[in-house]
């Protein structure tokens, strides 16, 4: 007798990314889960992001970490509700532990959240949460061969975000050919040039972040 | 019933894993598994490593990516014998890819592999691979935060190395901080501060790797 658990857990995820997309309309809440390699500069483009659209939008953030609460601890500096999740060894959030983590934050008072996953280019993108969007972000230091060599986090996403524009002088990086991978592997999909350091590129994601939840 | 799955899939690892390793023993091989995030540097590293140890050592390679052999071509540009392992989306080379790819490399005209593995710092760690010693490559890029962040890899490896380190004037990135987390997280563990861009700290891993030979 064979046993199919990797598709059943896939399919019990799926369920509850259900539940939670319903528990997000009901709010009017927008979620915009990022992904990302670790230290790609996630959790610094959150910070400035909600700073830069706190008169706008009231943002709240899941955080996902293996381990500690340092990243809630700067998000919460910056003023946001946030609730921290430690997968405690698992390489990504799945659709229950941020089910169990929302009763943590005032979600009436919220119009967006943001997920700040797991760092980790592989394992995040299989996990629908629920989310209006994934965003991938990638930071120039990586090497723009990075959508080229790990294409199934860049198909699942809704958009891009290139980070760390700030140390292109220092490292090999080509934006022409990350943006030509990108495009190969996922035809259409928006790129954002930005550094969060910097401030270089931000209105323009920042505008995508508006039509997101006018799109909610 | 319950079927303990994960159990037995670390367990099949681990009987593939004895086979690599008495097979490594046996071509009087060590092998060194290089861990670390997409674009932490393994494979520049690597680059370095060999033409440093080319009048040494005979060094393979087994290149672990989801897609493309472009780091295979890398490694194959500096003159060494290389197989690359696809995963099609996975996470991690597991014992059974490494013992399908070896029998592409010249076991008996080799004295050290490198298994440069899939980008990941998390997954890749769970993995007996019949290694010699795991190395996990962190780049100041990353942050000095992530051996707090993501334990488990480096309780695993038998050494780090802090890479990049040519770009510590344009990072937040405290060696001294980045230092005391990883002593924390893996007492006694050495670590190397190296830029394979610069050539500086190359010394004293080289002298590591040699070691791990001898010990072999």
């Amino acid at each position: 007798m064979e046993i199919p658990v990797y598709e059943n857990l896939l399919k019990a995820n799926d369920v509850i990314a259900g539940q939670l997309r319903s528990l997000f309309r009901q709010h009017r809440l927008s979620v915009i889960n990022l992904l990302g390699s670790p230290g790609s500069g996630k959790t610094t483009l959150l910070e400035v992001t909600i700073n830069r659209l706190r008169r706008e939008y009231r943002v709240g953030v899941v955080e996902g970490d293996l381990a500690t609460t340092r990243d809630a601890q700067r998000i919460a500096a910056v003023g946001a509700p946030v609730v921290q999740v430690n997968t405690r060894g698992g390489c990504h959030l799945d659709a229950l532990m941020v089910q169990q983590a929302l009763p943590q934050l005032p979600l009436d008072a919220l119009d967006l959240i943001f997920i700040d996953n797991v760092g980790n280019l592989v394992c995040t993108s299989g996990f629908d949460l629920g989310e209006s969007a994934k965003v991938v972000v990638l930071s120039v230091t990586e090497g723009d061969d990075k959508p080229a060599k790990y294409p199934p986090i860049f198909v699942q996403a809704q958009a891009v975000v290139i980070s760390k524009i700030d140390l292109l002088p220092y490292v090999r990086f080509s934006v022409a050919a990350a943006r030509s991978e990108i495009e190969r592997v996922h035809p259409g999909i928006p790129v954002f040039e930005l550094s969060a350091e910097s401030g270089a590129g931000l209105e323009a994601w920042l505008h995508w972040v508006r039509g997101q939840h006018g799109a909610a």
